[in-house]
């Protein structure tokens, strides 16, 4: 990414940056270049004490296995299911903790409480729970139980969450396929265990492994946004701004960065209760922002500003108006705690477990979520108050539109057109090829492929030929923060076909306007609920997933959250872009399997493009495919 | 490892080997070479997919922090939690394993029983369980709640295992340092949740991490060996035999790889039953053999003999003798398949997720135990058939010696001199100092260090000066190879007090001898054993174990394993010698910490030397601190 590149906010932070000598991630990846091949091709292995191994692919000097014989197809794929491991651990261990917060709540030992009964019943009854007669209460503990049992079960029975959210047709390809995940704990401990040395040495068994990682993935997802539904209310559509523009100088800005809203919904509430306070200390009030995929779970819930995605966490602190960032786990990089060095902004860390040296700890728990909360809202105000009156630079940067597309949502938008059956008019318009398709963008934002506007050119290009696009994750803030969740935003990029319905469904739902061409649902837990929308789609067309004219996408690949929701999705059998490609070249067989034999086995593709129009149709002809084999 | 310096046994089969242009990991080794000093640093990072991003220590162009600001700190002790979360993962889902058959067993639905009546109730008094006026099986079943609750609890409470088997002053220690393990499975989550990309960036609370997943790896430990102990009997005292020589041309060789006496008691068992089968294919019979850990198991509780360590795994085949090698988990080289092929040698994966393509794959589950371990015994008569009569080539190498030093074994030995306190005799010596103190030995062969007989001269050298040495896993098939677990032994190598007490011991017990002076206490899991003895010692003393003059060494570490088993050790306050050095020297946190700090801590040191007299040195030093501060 060169200073030519660059989008407006983007560059005026920058320059701030290198004028006040403060490094940040664009000039890191510059000084860590060239990057290491091996480790690009996944073709190294540091598993054991005889290594570190690596396989030159160009070899001839007999280097082509690690010492302990070890080749390509072994490291590469068991690299690849630590990276979906990774990613698989945090998405449950996120589910977890707010399974182990609702169960404290129910129990008096924690201040949250039910949010959403309808979402409470919705989900009890979905796990087979009798709710006729019971307190919500209890209702609530029994979902609890469930969710607890998908981490302890040592029955070999399919977790509860994989019999709830996948839908019918899939979850019997699994079991013919012998994927069903059963304990999403004893997943990750077999996938750290097979990887280990002198275990499992057969590519193609650690691919299926990978798949399988995947799908405990997806259980920590549904579990996570199912929980936090309940707890903190589903999401509904309503309007939203996102950029650095956000920030408010006379405010005292309080940027909430990380994935879990069990922090950030407190933090919310404490910022209203202590407003006066801000005021008091000479502020125009509070200003809560959000960051990376909690400030996509504040935007979907309460509307709070998107002040930026996970590559501009350190650049919003450049602007010197960042009082304090609170942070919760995954995604956080350690470099934010450098540059808040260079003002008087606060970085708190708040897990046990998510600590940066130089940053102020507020241990935060369930059982002290208020005592926590309002520590951290007043520590940003003491912080405002040692910045009041020195110079700030915000980018006047900031897009509106309208977010919170929850599948409930979308079904109450769905449902003025179609009461009895709202997923007829999606349903139609896709038959019809109004709708040419759907595609759904996650993920993060990558600085290799910022520059070239990767996100933004690919959803452009599939909106002008009617697909329409569902996005998640520091996606969302990136198609934001592009206008393209706006309704103009409908006008201008959108196809005729596409166009006609998003009108005609923004009038339908009262809207002063089309609906935007780019739907927001969510965080990255919540790719959740775009494969609720598929299986929903899929349900009433009698397909597959597979058979569907849709694929997902992760743009600008950056975690190995993404590494295990992309398997998740491969194992449901979509077309996945992904740029840059997985560290699996060094392969043969990974790469074969993954873009080739996968297509036979779940129906599922790797597909890797770094150019944003050659993305782009690629996955339309991929869709064209898929349209034709249903004859529309 | 050059020809010049391998043992007789080594350098014919490699010859032979060479001569067969027959690639092992020894050649393989050398074309790795140079190695990547990052890696061995441990300042590579590939953890997201803005990387890998690599810490050059001596850079001075800006790259001293990865893309998200990641530090050399950070990178390392990511690094070095998840190889102990390999290692823990291991090791309890080998608990884990044994758990669920013996579960099943006690449910009859897997042919196994409880073969050690007094073991099974003082696991089971042990883990505060009534046991009076019950069926065994029921108490067996209880004993497994206990053990599947430590995978499945959600209440932070002490896990059974750590509540059970820590030493009093340790678990206190613990507490206070906030290090209790609850749950394995949460810490597996856990670890693998906090490094992946963004989460915890704290170098000093990443080593309590990784000192969290030592007590983890603990559990996995002593669970797996109480539990097998239950299952297939607690070892007694017994004559074995060591090396490659325990190949008999004229038999149907079966060699036994891996970990889990799951597999390998069947083995045994339909050996015998199927010999007559052997003897009617024209053998003279079976001939079951153990590599590894399975070696060690099988050897502690039957004397089967102990053909080879993890680096002979490959050329034990090069003999040509190897009818079939059957394997479950951990340590099994993919190379195996190779060598295999150039003979008429059977590899034979059982395990759903350890496979290699080329070899034979009989799938063994508790539930089909004897259908498989029959099908594996007839597969490896089949091809002896295929064999018989083709030149072979068996080194005449191999040692007798003692084995089967369970903590029971040896307070059985101890009795006969003192029934009231057994350990008394013990103690009285180390007090008196004709027993200097204690080393264990565990860990791998590593064929960058094997070279150098560092395993067989560090213990020599121990040995000589009184200091008794205990060994578990590979370097027991080191030094039982080198003759050091012979009654001759003692008069060849220990100093005059070791000699005296191990003698008195020996008349004591009715041995035609004195004791050996290196004690076989078993397989990797049962470092669990040397643990317990420790304890007991510490326990009639009133010390800690940080402060008994004992000390452990992985004297040629090779796997994950190797480092959460260190880990566990330097959580219970013990000096651990390894080399190779851990991957931690670009970490200047890390080093410090792990060498120095964690003394204050703990009473844990991690200690590093290559050369082996300047190592039994070091450790003398140390043990000679620690009986100075105990006066004695």
């Amino acid at each position: 990414m060169t200073r030519e590149t660059m989008d407006v906010a983007t560059e005026a932070l920058y320059e701030r940056a290198c004028d006040c000598g403060i490094e940040t991630g664009l000039d890191r990846l510059e000084a860590q270049q060239p990057q290491c091949g091996f480790g690009q091709l996944g073709t190294c292995c540091r598993i054991c004490y005889m290594g570190p191994c690596r396989i030159d692919p160009f070899a001839t000097d007999g280097s082509s296995r690690g010492v302990c014989g070890a080749d390509a197809n072994v490291i590469v794929t068991r690299n690849l299911l630590r990276e979906a491991t990774g990613g698989a651990a945090s998405h449950v261990g996120h589910a977890r903790h707010v399974a182990l917060t609702l169960r404290d709540a129910m129990n008096g030992r924690a201040p949250y409480a039910i949010v959403d009964r309808a979402k409470l019943l919705s989900v009890a009854t979905g796990l087979g729970i009798a709710v006729e007669g019971k307190a919500d209460t209890d209702i609530a503990k029994e979902v609890v139980d469930k969710a607890l049992e998908d981490y302890g079960r040592q029955d070999g029975e399919p977790a509860n969450w994989v019999a709830f959210r996948t839908p019918p047709k899939e979850l019997e390809m699994w079991k013919e396929l012998g994927l069903v995940v059963s304990n999403v704990h004893n997943e990750i401990e077999e996938a750290m265990h097979r990887t280990s040395g002198g275990n499992d040495a057969d590519p193609v068994n650690l691919l299926l492994g990978t798949l399988r990682m995947g799908i405990a993935d997806g259980v920590g997802l549904a579990m996570a946004t199912d929980l936090q539904d309940i707890m903190f209310g589903t999401p509904q559509v309503r309007g939203i701004e996102a950029n650095v523009g956000v920030l408010d100088a006379n405010k005292v800005n309080l940027a909430m960065h990380g994935h879990n809203p069990v922090l950030s919904e407190k933090i919310v509430e404490w910022s209203i209760r202590l407003d006066d306070e801000a005021r008091a200390a000479g502020a125009e009030g509070m200003n809560v922002v959000g960051v990376c995929c909690t400030g996509n779970e504040l935007t979907m819930r309460h509307g709070v500003p998107m002040a930026g995605h996970n590559l501009q966490s350190e650049l919003l602190l450049v602007t010197g108006a960042v009082d304090a960032m609170a942070v919760d786990v995954q995604c956080i990089w350690p470099g934010t705690v450098k540059v808040a060095e260079c003002f008087d902004t606060k970085i708190i860390t708040t897990e046990a477990n998510v600590k940066i040296p130089g940053a102020m700890h507020i241990p935060f728990e369930a059982a002290n979520a208020d005592e926590a909360a309002e520590k951290i809202v007043r520590t940003a105000i003491e912080a405002f108050v040692a910045r009041k009156g020195k110079e700030v630079s915000i980018p006047q940067v900031k897009a509106s539109g309208l977010a919170g597309f929850s599948v409930e949502a979308i079904v109450d938008v769905l449902a003025k057109v179609d009461p009895d059956n709202p997923l007829k008019p999606v349903i139609d318009n896709i038959v019809a090829g109004n709708i040419y398709g759907v595609v759904a963008f996650a993920g993060c934002p990558n600085p290799k492929i910022r520059a070239s506007e990767m996100t933004e050119i690919m959803a452009k290009e599939l909106l002008a030929n009617n697909v329409l696009v569902v996005t998640t994750g520091c996606t969302a803030h990136i198609l934001a923060q592009a206008g393209l969740m706006s309704p103009e935003a409908t006008e201008k990029y959108a196809g005729d076909g596409l166009k006609a319905v998003l009108t005609a469904l923004g009038g339908a739902a009262g809207l002063d306007g089309p609906l935007p061409p780019v739907w927001h649902m969510g965080s990255c837990v919540d790719n959740s609920r775009i494969v609720n929308l598929l299986a929903a789609l899929a349900g009433t067309l009698g397909v597959k997933l597979s058979q569907l004219p849709v694929a997902g996408s992760a743009p600008e690949l950056v975690q190995e959250k993404a590494v295990s929701i992309g398997s998740w999705l491969l194992a449901l059998g979509l077309t996945v872009h992904t740029a840059p490609v997985l560290h699996v070249l060094g392969s043969p067989v990974a790469t074969k399997v993954l873009t080739e034999d996968l297509v036979g086995i779940t129906g599922g593709r790797a597909y890797v493009e770094y150019d944003p129009k050659k993305a782009a149709a690629g996955l339309l002809a991929d869709i064209a495919t898929k349209r034709a084999a249903l004859g529309i």
